[in-house]
This record gives C-alpha cells, sequence and structure tokens, in this order.
C-alpha cells in the first residue's frame, strides 16, 4: 500500500504544480496517472507545440513547461504510480481514503486531488474482430515503452503526429517498421512529414497507403495482420500491431465516485477551496467547473495553489498558517536540497 | 482626456498580465502607476531576488519575469501612465468611469480593474524641518529619471540597496555623489556593498557615516544640507538631496471610491468574477480579499483572467463566448504582429 499526504489524480499541469505548492507547507504528494509519461494532455497530445498564454512565458513549448514543471517539483520528490487508472475510491472511518488503480495498486491518503482533466485518455479502437482478444498481446495503443519493440517486427497504423513521430522513433528500435494508412496524405509537423519521407528512400520504413488493416491472426498473440489495399487483400507478419488513431478522454470511473457531476465535470466550491461535495475530495484544473471556469492551464496553477492550503488547514486545526514568500523563506527540498536568494549581507565600508 | 476599455491601476505582474487576456479577448488596455516604472512589488522591491514560486519557473528574478510579462504583452500596446496616482472615480450613467490622477490626467473606460497591489508606495520621510516645502525642488524620494542628476551635486541618504544601487549608478551621471548613513554599516547584496566601496576608493562617491541630514537650505530650492556628524555639525552644498529610507504601501485615495473594504483590501466576488460591489469596478490581485486569499502573484494571473473574461460578457452582452487556445487559435496583436504555431501540413509521402 503506497501512502502519502495528498494523493493527485492526474499528472497534467495541474497536478504537478499540486506537488510544489504541497510541499512548500510540508505536505507530500504522490501521483497516478492512466497514460505513461507524466504532462497530461501537453505532453500526449501537443508536445511540440508554442503555448502563447502562460503568464510570463511570451512563448514556450509544452513539453518544455512540462520539463520545467517537472524540474520545479524535483526538490519534493513526488511519487507516481503511471500506466494505471484511478478505478475505485474507498473513505475510511478517519476521514481518510483509498485509491485503488484498475491494477489494483491501493493507495492511502489523507486528501484526494483530483487534477484528472478531460478525464483518462482511451484510445480510439479500430473496428476489427476480435481485437480485444489481441490487446497486450501484441496490440499496443501507446508506446509506453519503446524498448519493449527492440529487434521486434511492428506495424503502425494512423495518419497523424503519433503515427508520424513513433515510426521515426521506433525506426531505429524495431528490426522492421510498417506504418499503414487509408489515404495517401499524412497530416502532422512538416518536418515529421519530411522525415519519415526520407525514412522511406532509405529502406527503414515501409509505407503501404492507402490502405487499412482489417483481421488479426494468431493463437496466442499477435502474429500476423490482414491489410486491404484498393480492394486486395495482403497478410504481413508481424509481432506488434500499433493502431495510433488518437485518444478521447472520458471521465470514466471517477463519474461513479458519489461526486456531483455537471457537462462532464465535477462540481466544486470556487467560493473557497475547490473542495467537491465530498469533504477531503478536491477537483482542480479542467475536470472542475464552477460559475465562470476556464479550462485554462494557468487557472489549474491558482486552484492547485487554493486547494493545498486548504488541505494544510485541515490537516492542521488551530495553526494560524503563515503565508511565506518563497524568495524570502526559500525552498526546502524534502530532498535535504534548499534553494534560496542570496543572503543580504550587513557591513561596514571603511 | 485619455480613453480605453480597460483601465488598470496598478503595473504590477497582476495588471500587466491583464492587458495580455485582455487582448486575447481584443480589449484595449491602458495603466496607471504612481511608480516610475511597470513591475510593482518586483521592481520596486526586489527585481534582483529570484521567485521560486512562479508556476514553470523552478527560478526566475522578479525583475526578469517584469520583462518578461512587458514582452508578452507588447502585442497589445497597452497605454501608460506612469508616476501618477489615481486619485478620483466617477461613474457616468452609461456606466463607463472616468479616472484621474493627482497630476489630473483624465482616463475614460468601459470598465475598471484595481490591480493596486499593497497600495500606492509612499515614501518614509526624514523629520526634516520644512521638507515639504523641497518637494520637487530638489528633494526625490524617487529616481524617476536619472538624467534629472546630470551633472549635478547629489545627497543620497539611506543605508539599504535602493541607497546602494542609486549611488552606484549616479556616481557615473552625477559630478558628486554623497552617501550619507546614520550607521557604519549598510544592509543590501554583497556585491552592492563592495561596488560602493570601491567607487569610494576611487573618490567617486563620497560617504559620511554616522551621520543624519537634520536641516535642509535653500531660498526657492534645495541648496545646502546640515548635516550633524558625531553631534558636530556640517553644511554641504548639493543640488539634489535623495532620502532612499524605504517605501510604506498606502491604499490612499482608493479607500474612498465607495468599495467595500476589509482588513486593507477590497472585498470582491471570487465566486464569479473578482467584482467589487461596485458594478464595473473589479479588483485583482494583492489589492483584493476574499475567503481563503493568498497574495501570491500566481493568483493575481488567475484572477486577472477571470475578470477579463467577466468584462467581455459584459461588453458583449448575447453572444456567446467559445475559449480559444492559443496554441491553437495563435495570438493576434494590435500592432498587426501575429504569433501561431508551425502550422501542420496535409501531405502525401511517395
Ligand atoms: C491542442 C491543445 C492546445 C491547447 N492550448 C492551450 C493554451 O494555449 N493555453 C492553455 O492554457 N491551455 C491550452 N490547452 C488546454 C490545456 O492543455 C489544459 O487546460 C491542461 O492540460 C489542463 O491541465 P490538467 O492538469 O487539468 O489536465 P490534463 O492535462 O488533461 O491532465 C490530466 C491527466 O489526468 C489523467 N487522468 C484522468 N483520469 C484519470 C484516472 N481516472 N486515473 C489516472 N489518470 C487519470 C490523464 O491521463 C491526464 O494525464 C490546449 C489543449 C489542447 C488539446
Ligand atoms: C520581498 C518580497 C518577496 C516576495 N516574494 C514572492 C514570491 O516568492 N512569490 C509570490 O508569489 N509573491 C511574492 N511576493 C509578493 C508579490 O510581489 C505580490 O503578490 C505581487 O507583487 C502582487 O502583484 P500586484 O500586481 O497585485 O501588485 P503590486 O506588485 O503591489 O503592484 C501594484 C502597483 O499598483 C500601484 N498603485 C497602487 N495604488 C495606486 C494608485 N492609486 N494609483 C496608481 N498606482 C497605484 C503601485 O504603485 C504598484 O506599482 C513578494 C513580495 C515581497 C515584498
Amino acid at each position: 500500500m503506497i501512502t502519502t499526504d495528498i494523493l493527485i489524480i492526474g499528472a497534467g499541469p495541474t497536478g504537478l504544480f499540486a506537488v510544489f505548492e504541497a510541499g512548500l507547507l510540508k505536505l507530500k504528494c504522490h501521483i497516478v496517472d492512466g497514460l505513461p509519461q507524466p504532462g497530461g494532455q501537453l505532453t500526449e497530445l501537443y508536445p511540440k507545440k508554442p503555448i502563447f498564454d502562460i503568464p510570463g512565458y511570451p512563448s514556450v513549448l509544452a513539453g518544455d513547461l512540462v520539463d520545467n514543471l517537472m524540474e520545479q517539483i524535483k526538490q519534493f520528490q513526488p511519487g507516481f504510480t503511471l500506466n494505471e487508472k484511478a478505478e475505485t475510491i474507498q473513505k475510511l472511518e478517519d476521514g481518510t481514503f483509498i485509491v485503488t488503480t484498475n491494477k489494483g495498486t491501493e493507495h492511502h491518503a489523507k486528501a484526494i486531488a483530483i487534477a484528472g482533466g478531460l478525464g483518462s485518455f482511451e484510445p480510439r479502437k479500430p473496428l476489427i474482430e476480435d481485437i480485444e482478444f489481441y490487446e497486450d498481446k501484441g496490440v499496443e495503443y501507446f508506446v509506453k515503452d519503446p524498448e519493449l519493440f527492440r529487434d521486434k517486427k511492428i506495424v503502425i497504423a494512423g495518419g497523424g503526429d503519433s503515427a508520424l513521430d513513433w515510426s521515426i522513433f521506433l525506426a531505429d528500435v524495431a528490426s522492421h517498421v510498417t506504418l499503414i494508412h487509408r489515404r495517401n496524405e499524412f497530416r502532422g509537423a512538416l518536418d515529421s512529414v519530411e522525415k519519415v519521407q526520407e525514412l522511406k528512400k532509405a529502406g527503414k520504413i515501409q509505407l503501404i497507403t492507402p490502405a487499412e488493416v482489417t483481421g488479426i491472426h494468431g493463437a496466442e498473440k499477435v502474429e500476423a495482420l490482414d491489410v486491404e489495399i484498393d480492394g486486395a487483400h495482403q497478410r504481413i507478419e508481424t509481432d506488434y500491431f500499433i493502431p495510433l488513431f488518437g485518444l478521447t478522454p472520458k471521465l470514466g470511473a471517477i463519474a461513479n465516485w458519489g461526486l456531483e457531476i455537471e457537462k462532464n465535470a465535477i462540481k466544486v466550491n470556487n467560493a473557497l477551496d475547490y473542495q467537491t461535495n465530498v469533504e477531503g475530495i478536491y477537483a482542480i484544473g479542467d475536470i472542475n467547473t464552477y460559475p465562470g471556469k476556464l479550462k485554462l492551464i494557468l487557472c489549474g496553477f491558482h486552484e492547485a495553489t487554493l486547494m493545498c492550503q486548504s488541505v494544510y488547514n485541515k490537516l492542521n486545526p488551530g495553526k494560524k498558517y503563515v503565508l511565506k514568500y518563497t524568495t524570502v523563506s526559500g525552498v526546502d527540498g524534502f530532498d535535504g536540497t534548499r534553494k534560496e536568494a542570496e543572503k543580504q549581507v550587513v557591513k561596514a565600508i571603511e
């Protein structure tokens, strides 16, 4: 059982920054995310695109913002349960919670911050008979660990950024990469398209277009695919099939946690601390709703901060909290490091 | 008469960022500040110190954050009335406002955002008889424009960062710089103290310690000062006397604008849009108060954003606002410039 002060569900920018604000208050955090990496929408959907409305950044690439947040929270040593979805929650008699993931990992925490964004990302699955049978047996909707494909034959399907970028990346890892798309045209960043073109010429990526995977074969696991090309059928041997047709966020199991839901979002008390109708459960960032709510990254930062203050006050009843400026008080990490402004000196001048 | 959509009172980080969010909604802003430069507390009190809790910045110097904000809002061409304090407000019958400064400058706006921080900075004045008579006649509590002192004799009094840093800076501008402090010890950044030491040795700054200015002489303007050194008295000729004994923020005239005030701050409706009890007047950043309020820069950013949305909705009744991501829609400046993410291409790979 993993134990922590605040269990954060969702490693998007909101959840990540919450670790920092909690840390300033000496509260430990652990984060659960269904994706293989932190960053939420920024990493999964637009890592190489610039954001222009992060205060103090005239422009910042989404991926860089996530890297900076990871660097900022490093001192507070957050724990991560990645690749797992928070599925059930149980409130114990003492007011603490146990959250269990779809893989059975249990987390015990004093407070819960749901920073689940638009929900957990569910892959759009191709309509192929029996595909569910082959999931985790050769069919992968995410590239969680590229090493899985080391020296294997893989087939990637899709025509967008993910399909292009993973084909490029895995060309150096897999023994054989085939990219299948139902159109001749790909949609993506110009350099990604050009790079795939190059790799194709160099024989490192095999392209089949316009084509569609229509069937999967294999007794225990994926062994071959049926591909339809211009009405004709072809069978391709492969170890893995990676359909990358985009993701749709789904509120999922959280919808059944007894929280007030409105338009697929969790209602919170924005007049105070972004708490839900269940004491001790907060919702911050894109996943919450209140009058005037804007689904912006900068709003999640503020909500995370006020949430942490509220948790601190609950866990330390009667203790009067005095706001400390990081500039003045410095930042003491749980890892023993300290950041601080250069000290002033008091010194005579002769 | 200056006219604008939103008149922002206070050019601290909150007021500056409001220009950006307003700009995204095609609303023009003008900012009034009593200080000679934008940046609020960050520029006036700790420009060279690092801040550690700006989301996405593991560390950023306060002065750099202000520079970045200025760069970020540049596209939206905010107007500035600096060195002037907003003093009176008048609500016209059509719901618009006229704000007049202590120097009589009038501003006509559709909405008012008070981002006045802890209030306007009032200098701590030395207890010297008749000092008020000499204000703007040789006595300066701020260095508004260093060129004023070009080739003049100046006396700076004080023992902190401002006194040290302005002595250093003006040593190259004024014909003669005298620094007077009532102790031998100065309190400041080590390199500032050392630099003053050097300049003293080089004969570029004259130091008188422990000493105090006790009187001012001159018929029309400052001509000489009385200085008490160890009980003895001395007269020093000078063109300017610059006492830098720190600043205290005062809510000032805003306290009489008919707004609900609590503990020196303006009460706002944080459950909606940070509006005050007067429709059309908002208060954002350090200057407002509500349950759970934290006087942090990142909170001001969020408040500014929701305020702008509210103004937009008021000025465009019936028009349904659809949130646009800067990453997706780009940013169109009032200056004709456009920021945008690199376009995706749709391209066949042969
Ligand atoms: C193309 C695009 C451009 C954008 N541009 C901008 C912009 O310019 N400016 C701006 O401010 N915003 C922009 N946004 C919106 C911005 O990305 C979101 O506001 C932000 O990501 C919200 O952060 P978050 O941390 O609340 O949630 P997310 O980033 O959505 O992260 C939520 C995380 O929670 C996880 N999760 C959800 N449910 C569970 C569960 N049950 N168990 C485990 N994990 C779970 C998800 O896997 C996800 O990683 C853009 C969005 C897109 C798609
Ligand atoms: C030493 C120090 C360290 C700090 N460290 C941190 C930190 O690490 N993190 C953090 O988040 N915060 C920190 N803060 C607090 C932070 O500086 C404030 O939260 C921030 O400056 C508030 O921004 P603002 O724009 O609301 O107001 P301010 O920065 O105070 O700006 C308000 C402006 O309004 C002007 N003004 C007021 N009244 C009038 C009027 N009537 N007419 C014209 N102009 C007017 C003032 O001149 C001023 O320029 C620190 C503060 C100090 C002093």
